[in-house]
């Protein structure tokens, strides 16, 4: 299935690409325009702020960039749909969030690309680059080695530092979660979650759900099929989400027989995954989050005939757009405002709910704010303290 | 010796870091405006775009900021004249570096300080960040360390590397020079050349002169006197300059042994360290560079009673500022701009050769342009290639 106006937009952004030659430009804060500018920010006047710097660390954050600048760094592994395309191909995806940081909640924000995939050698760099930054974006990493990587530099750092890929996509799914099970007028704490795909953004999305409403039943799918107590091939972090009690592993079976009797379908996975009968399988008033991009894992018109409720997808061109865009600007400026050292679950499940509630009422069409809504970054940076 | 106004600049200083929260801003090079103008920054216009980098490597150049950004990258173990004063006290100069490349030459710069000091861990770093960079200027690393760590991270990467106490002081030194044997009408060929120091800059600033001017005689001495061949104590950087041929090792004793009957004086060593007394000893119409910073090895005016017919030092408040400021703009803005993978000694002389040009007539009180000429940074941007 093409994306629409595949063509079209290819033509389109890389004719923009080319034309900006790359998406940010860095700036001076103030003009430097002759030389009793110069001897401030340059020398001599620098020299008496860098020693101040040099002994009171904690001045850097209001004289220096970072107070307002997180790093958003990626190792090319796991880019968008498009997998392991290597540091150069995962450059215009860091630019472009640095425009998003930029745009939706003054951060600013420095893209870096690695040049190594080797979890130690990620975590090392990511200390060793750390100093200038208010906080850290790890960004398109793949599974399982993201969820290493994340726990070491959170470790290691006194600075926040988040994976978006997956904590930003489940406080966004959450958010919408939230309002789709106030259109079909469903208690989520009774609820029946099917989760297909545990990636990055699968294994934090449960989780969070799981932390938001304890008592849902939440039922994870892979390639393999259901993950369950049965199961003798899974990763210790699929093995954690069965030990930690985050998912129900009673079922065998693939996603047909998760999705049976089933509240809701939450997609990260592959495109095509999920039938209309499928669907028809499930409660009445299903709700379908069919995220997997740019293909969703069912495409809307089918997930209605099968009888879904509330249908959500990853793209702009139809009704519901789950999209970090709405998180992770907020969830940084929140941390840089409020000094915050680490992102917490309730900060992130408080994040949700701040997103939810910007939407008065919602609908089947509407259970998400608009991106563009100046109100969501704030929102959510007030609740991450 | 204070410098003049130190309190009153330190203020000001420190008054305008904190107003500014940092010196440089990360902005969109355009606007994003609405869901069309995402759609091509972001997904799903960038994953084409993504992909097609991935595939052609080279087509990062034009198609992000890869083309038009370097790395400005500190260990903060020698910062300016204040030493080791580590990362975070760096910053603030690496901000500034940041302010002035865009101001003088439209350079995208990105200020990274290392929390480490190991060479060893400076030089795989510097490679692992580097892919989304069009070149690396290393800044304020100590010597000897810093010849080591600049050859390795040039033998590694095929972006131009230059660490800039070494080679952008050494450009501005030669540039000034060049003018100042014009004042003086002396024969750089046939001139005795003292250099005081033999850190990052003195070695640097030795081997570029002797490269103009390959009959020179150049005297290095450092804190225990003349760098000769009756010396045990050399390192192996300095060991190198006599084998080399760079200088003259023939010589034994201190400064006031090596300046005798000398024509030049180059300081990039430590406040006070030359004296009026010193300078009557030099030949006739002596030229002193005193840039040790900011209290340079001998005031002008004590210069001037010793008989000094061209003065220079690293100052803004005297005339002849030797400043890199001249040469690091315009060097990375032609490394950009003709895709030059090495920055050779050739370039660089002629970097020199085109910063002196762009003063007409030199006199004993302007021997190089004005920094806040734009045509510096073009005139040598035109010569790297």
């Amino acid at each position: 299935m093409a994306t629409p106006n595949k063509n079209q937009i290819t033509k389109k952004a890389l004719a923009l690409h080319k034309k900006l030659g790359g998406k940010i430009r860095i700036v001076p804060a103030a003009p430097v325009r002759n030389r009793a500018d110069l001897s401030l920010v340059y020398t001599p006047g620098v020299g008496y702020v860098s020693s101040h710097v040099a002994k009171n660390p904690k001045s850097a954050r209001e004289l220096t960039m970072k107070g307002r600048t997180v790093a958003v760094i990626s190792d090319g592994s796991a880019v968008l749909g498009l997998g392991n395309i290597g540091a150069l191909g995962a450059l215009p995806v860091m630019e472009g969030k640095a425009a998003l940081f930029k745009t939706f909640a003054d951060v600013d924000a420095v893209p870096i690309v690695l040049d190594t995939q080797d979890a130690d050698e990620i975590v090392e760099t990511v200390i060793r680059i750390a100093p200038a930054f208010g906080g850290i974006n790890l960004e398109d990493i793949a599974a399982p080695k993201c969820f290493e990587i994340e726990q070491r530099v959170i470790e290691a750092l006194d600075i926040p530092v988040m994976h978006d890929d997956q904590h930003g996509t489940a406080i966004v799914v959450l958010a919408g979660l939230i309002n789709a099970m106030k259109v079909v007028k469903k208690d989520i704490q009774k609820s029946r979650i099917v989760v297909a795909g545990v990636g990055a953004a699968g294994v934090a999305t449960m989780r969070l759900v799981k932390k938001f409403a304890p008592k849902a039943i939440i039922i994870a799918v892979d390639s393999q099929g259901i993950v369950g107590h049965s199961r003798i091939d899974l990763n210790s972090t699929k093995a954690k989400l069965l030990s930690d009690g985050i998912i129900d592993g009673s079922l065998e079976g693939g996603l047909s027989v998760a999705v049976t009797g089933s509240d809701v379908f939450l997609g990260v996975s592959q495109p095509g995954v999920l039938t209309t009968e499928m669907i028809k399988t499930m409660r009445k008033d299903a709700v379908v989050f069919a995220m997997a991009n740019p293909t969703p894992e069912i495409m809307p018109d089918e997930a209605k005939k099968g009888g879904a409720a509330v249908i959500a997808t990853g793209r702009s061109d139809f009704p519901n757009q789950i999209n970090n865009s709405l998180a992770f600007p907020g969830v940084f400026r929140g941390a840089l405002d409020n000094q915050v050292r680490k992102i917490t679950d309730d900060m992130k499940v408080k994040a949700a709910v701040a997103i939810a509630k910007l939407v008065a009422k919602p609908t089947a069409v509407k259970i998400v704010p608009d991106m563009f809504d100046k109100k969501v970054a704030k929102a959510v940076a007030k609740v991450i303290k």
